[in-house]
């Protein structure tokens, strides 16, 4: 095998159809707010994206507000609510287990003078609600978490958050990051309650540089820029038409082509997991296997640094990922599984192995293998 | 002829090479942040654009900080400077002929208690020097201003700019929106004694959804997002690959094949004024043919709204726009041509005409006399 590509949780490989749809539309090179026939033309494009994609969340296209990506969608989401709300309240409450986008946000907004809580996460990256609880006050406006995580696939009960939240004041609004959860579980942000809900498009084989940002009819939102009118006058500048014919594309895709796919990555999980625990010792790092994302598996192997596994494997042609390559060129020991209580040893071999709708059973097996073999090749060394 | 597009100033087609840049990079899909050889593969892509961009202005690639588009470089030149250095004073100067993304953006700064003051203009749109000089004060940290303005085609001396609010005092920052600059008319930031320039590739035959800002070497910048370090902490997220390599792309094109024909841009202007002068009443808006940049016309002719010029124009496949795509969508008169003191008969019946490399002489000539034509049938229903 030539090349196997397990860091989906970083980013993923486009589509034929979506690379396709992008090129496509970029011939179509109007500017949407254009009067002309070339404008609307490129209108077009935007608002069948943006219906897609609403309707994949069983929203009204409305709700969609398209963004750079995720992290400026988180940033619009914590920031545009936290702003334009303040004048009820200044407490905020996110965990100490988000993405950077979200927990260095936060961090801003401490040092602009807002009150920020973090809640208490058990060692498998659950939120402690029955905390969560004591934590909510008439001065808080926002809570804010991470939907799936990034680092370890720990997935929070929305349902259960929202509805805690909204039964101490209905007013409290609350975000969820649903980069890693949105076409690995299902997503209904009206469903749930929620207020808010970013998403990405280049986690599920859609361009870079485009993201989106759902928020409830009529919650009101602080735009990050000012500009015109586009976005409904929440997120202002030309719109990346072929960038968001693209995330609608991989949308579409995800679910006319690759739903039944989907399914494949709990089962590429459990093999990859059961092939390698049947021939090294390995410990996962996060929610047990039955109950993390289908897509994510974060594993230490005693006595071995995830960098040094993390070459061997590359030189086999596998590509994974220490923590989350977010961070992963600073030498700052993963936030989230600092939070989670694990020792030195295991955060600093933790790899991380994420799936695709693209990768093979082939390639699960052969990578298991790779791995368990580098893995023991190495402990030879260590031990 | 089927199609002749003469609204280059709100969007342009992209060059066939920057769709075939693109697509190969798309293709190419690490994450710029991975340390493996999928992130390596991807941000030299980023490196390699950064470069290009940095040569076409004289720069060092760490200069340059990509975004998601002009809108978004605006945003953070301007707040970021005028957050960032704001212990020096809060006193900020712009002009009133500014692109919504930062006349707008210093509105909100002004509610959130900065003090901005606007520069006076001429009838042509030239900023008023000796008054300037007279604004200046202790307090002021920031002057910002649109080098070409996206509107009347009006460019402004950045030099003598720069030199007198430098001599004022030299710890005042100057920013110059340079969207309509780039590709057109020579750009020197470094040479000109700025600190921070606006650029976008959309106008450029590049794609949308990607722009950059040029920030001198050591000016102090504070970010509109918080999240991963990517762009030297100055601007997270992962990086659009394929955005900023078509940008990349697009100026390479520009400096390597159409070098020689920017100059084919003047010549337009002047052809295209002369056939019409000969046939009908015009009037320019806006500074006189010889100073305005090369790509931008703006006028009008007695009696006609620019819609209904504009509409009959479109039935015979030529595009142009009524003032500025950026807030076509409202029914505002344009703030430009209001600021320029013309006549309200003057303003309604504006229309721009903007050409690019990519238009032919043919073309030209032939849209003028449509143009003549429209206008003259046009003036007898009215007259």
């Amino acid at each position: 095998m030539e090349e196997i590509y397990l860091d989906n949780c970083s980013t993923t490989p486009l589509f034929t159809e979506v690379m396709e749809a992008m090129y496509k539309a970029q011939l179509q090179y109007g500017n949407p707010s254009s009067l002309h026939f070339k404008g609307i033309q490129a209108e077009k494009y935007v608002e069948e994206a943006r219906k897609i994609i609403a309707g994949a969340l069983k929203a009204s296209p409305e709700e969609i507000i398209f963004t750079s990506g995720g992290t400026e969608a988180n940033n619009l989401a914590i920031k545009g609510l936290a702003y334009r709300h303040y004048r009820k309240g200044s407490h905020l409450i996110t965990t100490p287990v988000e993405h950077p986008s979200a927990l260095n946000t936060f961090q801003q907004l401490q040092q602009e003078g807002f009150s920020v809580s973090y809640m208490r996460i058990d060692q498998d990256g659950y939120i402690d609600l029955d905390y969560l609880k004591t934590m909510l006050s008439n001065n808080t406006t926002l809570v804010s978490f991470i939907h799936v995580n990034n680092e370890t696939g720990t997935i929070q009960n929305i349902k259960n958050i929202c509805r805690m939240v909204k039964d101490f004041n209905p007013n409290i609004l609350v975000h969820a990051d649903g980069v890693q959860a949105l076409g690995k579980i299902p997503l209904r942000p009206g469903q749930y309650n929620l207020d808010a809900l970013t998403i990405s498009a280049h986690k599920i084989h859609g361009p870079k540089g485009t993201g989106a940002l759902w928020i409830k009819n009529g919650v009101l939102l602080q735009p990050l820029f000012q500009g015109g009118n586009q976005e409904n006058n929440l997120r202002p500048g030309t719109e990346n038409v072929a960038g968001i014919t693209g995330f609608g594309k991989a949308v579409s895709e995800y679910i006319n082509s690759y739903a039944g796919k989907v399914a494949n990555l709990h089962r590429f999980k459990h093999l990859f997991f059961q092939e390698l625990k049947e021939k090294v010792e390995v410990y996962i790092n996060g929610p047990e296997l039955k109950q993390g994302a289908p897509h994510i598996i974060n594993l230490s192997f005693p006595g071995i640094k995830s960098e040094v596994l993390i070459r061997s494997l590359e030189e086999q042609g596998i590509y994974s990922s220490p923590g989350s390559a977010c961070h992963s060129r600073n030498n700052q020991p993963s936030h989230v599984l600092v939070s989670l209580g694990l020792n030195k040893e295991r955060i600093d071999g933790a790899v991380r192995f994420s799936f695709s709708v693209l990768n093979t059973e082939e390639e699960i097996e052969y990578s298991a293998k790779q791995v368990a073999h580098c893995v023991k090749d190495l402990q030879k060394l260590v031990f």
